[in-house]
């Protein structure tokens, strides 16, 4: 904690927490498992967190969960600002544009630079760490980020597989290259499921 | 993890992660801090998370923060079967009767139950704990318990105070002595907050 007084603090405190409440109106192209309705971006990352807890296992020995929880906690909040892009969606398959980069490192800019200085910088770079995906944590929270829609997709009867036309080799390509890179046995055991999806 | 074989393990560990979806529908008394809709369980429990994240230099010093995020992860699942219990409706003022108990140990029963035995018992007794609400780490998750509903109320101007005619002295007894609890400067903050809003 810095030498800020309480009251400044607490007020930057809760106006970030009270900011990150708009995540709860980010939908998302997936749909909760029994395919009622959309699933939101704030309870995806609650559900994300709850898969790495019960996942645990599959981690590289050198992940941390409980880094890896709070990185997920604070995965998507960028998209109060920019939104969802879905995976499958012309958008989702094609590289990140130099204009969807920047438009997200504004976002985390406002959103992370709403919280005190002890803060803001060290949520912004967890958030950055899982961007980039190169470290442990972060490759396995990425892996984790893909089986949850596979695993929604798979329990409502095919979801946004239907709705974008996805074949076998294309989730292999855009969703279990990405699985495999942090959970490899995860993936095997998934691929089997979703081949008799796309077999049907 | 135990020797069992893999295949059989994963299926237990998505048979929870996929019954712990059914937490996105169950519905609160509290609103988004818009006031656009009733919250769920699910994103409800994400938003304590962060709220540990972001409050823990509110935390007595024998807290283990990373337990709460984990406990406040588990905190509702029961809810699943059970439903939530509104702090200022009848039941959620009354203690819980022996029948209610009864319930919720049932429904963590078949919930956690649904895990592997390295698992399920030792998320059950996080549960557990944060229900005892004894230990440092429950007496904090506690608190933000109860802390992320006033915020709610003071963002959507009123929301379940003016549903089930609270007073400020209901919100003390109720609420107020349960985030002193954990967080007494918290709750001095906050209280001069909902002060003016039960002046009014």
């Amino acid at each position: 904690m810095t030498d800020q007084p309480l009251t400044g603090r607490l007020d930057q405190q809760f106006a970030f927490l009270n900011e990150a409440d708009r995540l709860k109106s980010v939908l998302r192209a997936t749909t909760l498992c029994d395919g009622s309705r959309r699933e939101n971006s704030g309870e995806h990352s609650w559900h994300l967190a709850l898969y790495a807890m019960v996942l645990a296992d599959h981690a590289d020995p050198r992940v941390d969960v409980t880094r890896v929880i709070r990185m997920l906690i604070l995965h998507d909040l960028v998209e109060i600002d920019v939104g969802d892009v879905p995976i499958h969606s012309a958008n989702g398959m094609a590289h990140a544009s130099a204009e969807t980069i920047a438009a997200e490192a504004r976002a985390a800019d406002r959103i992370f630079g709403l919280l005190p200085p002890d803060l803001g910088p060290a949520f912004r770079a967890l958030w950055e760490e899982f961007e980039a995906a190169e470290t442990p944590d972060a490759v396995f929270a990425k892996s984790l980020d893909r089986v949850q829609p596979v695993m929604a997709n798979l329990q409502s009867g095919g979801g946004t597989w239907i709705e974008y036309k996805v074949t076998a080799d294309q989730l292999e390509s855009r969703v279990g290259s990405k699985i495999a890179r942090g959970a490899p046995l995860l993936w095997d055991w998934i691929r089997n499921r979703t081949a008799s999806f796309f077999q049907s």
